[in-house]
């Protein structure tokens, strides 16, 4: 089994976000970390379930069911990878199911998660339909969860304006949560993106809406909360943002509205700044009226520390060159010169596609 | 003329909130300042206009007018003086006209200034509907400025629960602003205090609004702003208790209503903190949910400088003693000794009445 094979194996039987999991992939790989599931010898408490799990798995008709589907399996490191993931750390997912066409993920580079209360009101349906058309014409994707209420105002809002909207699931990528949303996913798929990190056919479960809420966190520039019940998955939304050091904002309302009361919080506790209109939330995003990537390019090679120079240093010129040549001719080990090459790649240093690495425009 | 009467001569003859005649004041004493004033050898700039305004005054006749209107003339340092006016520094009034109970201007030291838009909406009364009850409950007196609007609403809300509500008029005390508020503000200096520092029969100008907004500020504890435009009266109020460092807060409403607007801005620039419910706002003025003084005593005099612990120990264990007496006892420059008094004053160490200070319970 390859890398990319295991990743895609353990992204089937490892539940989203277990950090412990994701820890030794960093450290040693995922083909070494499916190997000492499939052995018994992992050092993980739960190894004996995920290798129960191992080996119930066919990954050769998982694929094939995505295939026709029509749903493409995206790995770690894969071209089309959404940067902003990487913030998650160990908990980064391993692999994702995606509906739609895969170059629309780079939409995520510039886009805004619009999330909130399944029991919206008009109001919060009003901010909606007021301020999503001026972060479309801004050239944002809007990134929601496709639950009832702000989540579905906010994909059809996109919609209606043919913007790349991106709805980001708890449960398989080829199911609908809640069901009846099954036609708006359907348009979204067509249109821009469905994402899950679980595998096809899985159900929602209470933890998968937490996990799929950090999810749409790091996969926009800033999240965005219009209405909010004092307990509300967008609240949780808007923490892991904020753990990820992404701008948050929350719409207020009425002191009297329930359903404005967790934006409220959000903005007493300091998780959130208010967000009074589409142009707050667009100068937060691109606070000197220009379009930055994703983060401030750093100047040459300055900002690299010193591992990273000298992986990037043993890219040859030209060609590609595979991680164990990197290894050897940087001196460092293994699981070094990885996290060198996922900052190198997030930074524009190099490229990664199947033969190995190589030199990107920013070198 | 005596200290006392060159303040209330000060009081008719300066604008509001003159700090260049403070700062004189402060320096060598309301008589000194009157005497340089009346023989032409002050430093003021606009000592001219002034000289005029003094010998156009007929103080004994003004005091007359006050009494036959059942007004009290309060100066600086009385013992009613309401004690938060002394932050405001060289800005702070040099006497007040107050209609009502002088022994009310005691409750100043327990109270909340709910200010905002006099194009007020129903959503801004119906908050100040349901949150003053719970203010008054907590026993605190209800300040505004007597305008259409919130303000209307918090003073009438306050009156028929019979609690104590104080009106700061930019206008003279013996006058309405506006006027359809007469019978409102006369039910107010009934039932707690009509307060003005401009002259009987004086009207209301631009600037005396803003003045008016700081004297506000400076005599409550907590300043909140139910609703407010972007440009509005309330919104100076608001920063006006902030620079005095009085907590402000502000309560948010619909991003789509313009009389929230204001509110929204002083949240975002972080001039008021949120206010989302009754307690909220009381947990900002007694954060440990107790009865605090105005300001947290010092324990013993640790927190006294080297000259106010001087002037403290001249001041005789019984009897009362005079500023000259002070001076030289405590070998100290005569503005210096002032200047400790009022902290002492302020801090509960000495009282002052007519014949000079004597010790208070602190000391």
């Amino acid at each position: 089994m390859n890398e990319r094979a295991a990743l895609i194996a353990l992204a089937h039987i490892v539940e989203p976000g277990d950090p412990s999991v994701g820890r030794l992939v960093s450290r040693s790989g995922a083909q070494a970390t499916i190997r000492h599931i499939d052995d018994g010898t992992t050092s993980l408490r739960h190894g004996a379930a995920l290798r129960q799990r191992l080996h119930q798995l066919d990954i050769d008709r998982e694929c094939v069911r995505a295939e026709a589907l029509g749903i493409s399996l995206l790995v770690r490191g894969d071209a089309h990878w959404p940067n902003g993931l990487i913030d998650l750390g160990d908990s980064e997912p391993f692999a994702l199911w995606v509906r739609g066409e895969l170059s629309r993920v780079a939409s995520l580079e510039r886009s805004i998660s619009v999330v909130g209360a399944r029991a919206s009101t008009g109001y919060g349906e009003l901010v909606c339909r007021t301020w999503i058309p001026d972060f479309i014409d801004a050239g944002l994707a809007i990134v929601s969860g496709g639950a009832f209420g702000i989540d579905a105002a906010a994909h059809r809002i996109a919609l209606e304006l043919e913007a790349t909207t991106v709805s980001v699931l708890a449960c398989g990528a080829d199911l609908a949560y809640p069901l009846s949303h099954t036609s708006l996913l359907d348009r979204v798929a067509a249109c821009g993106l469905v994402i899950s990190e679980v595998p096809l056919g899985e159900q929602v479960r209470r933890q998968r809406f937490l996990t799929r809420n950090r999810l749409i966190a790091a996969m926009s520039r800033l999240t965005l909360v219009v209405e909010a019940a004092l307990r509300s998955g967008a609240k949780s939304t808007a923490h892991a943002a904020a753990a990820l050091n992404r701008p948050v904002m929350a719409v207020p309302g009425p002191v009297t509205s329930a359903m404005s009361a967790g934006c409220h919080v959000l903005i007493a506790d300091a998780v959130a700044t208010i967000a009074r209109s589409a142009r707050d939330v667009l100068a937060m995003i691109e606070p000197f009226g220009d379009t930055l990537p994703f983060e401030p390019p750093r100047t040459g090679r300055d900002g690299l520390t010193s591992w990273q120079a000298r992986v990037l240093d043993a890219v040859p010129p030209s060609g590609t060159v595979g991680l164990r040549e990197l290894t050897v001719s940087s001196g460092l080990a293994q699981h070094d010169v990885r996290a060198a090459l996922e900052v190198l790649q997030h930074d524009g240093f190099v490229l990664m596609n199947a033969q190995g690495w190589r030199l990107a425009g920013r070198a």
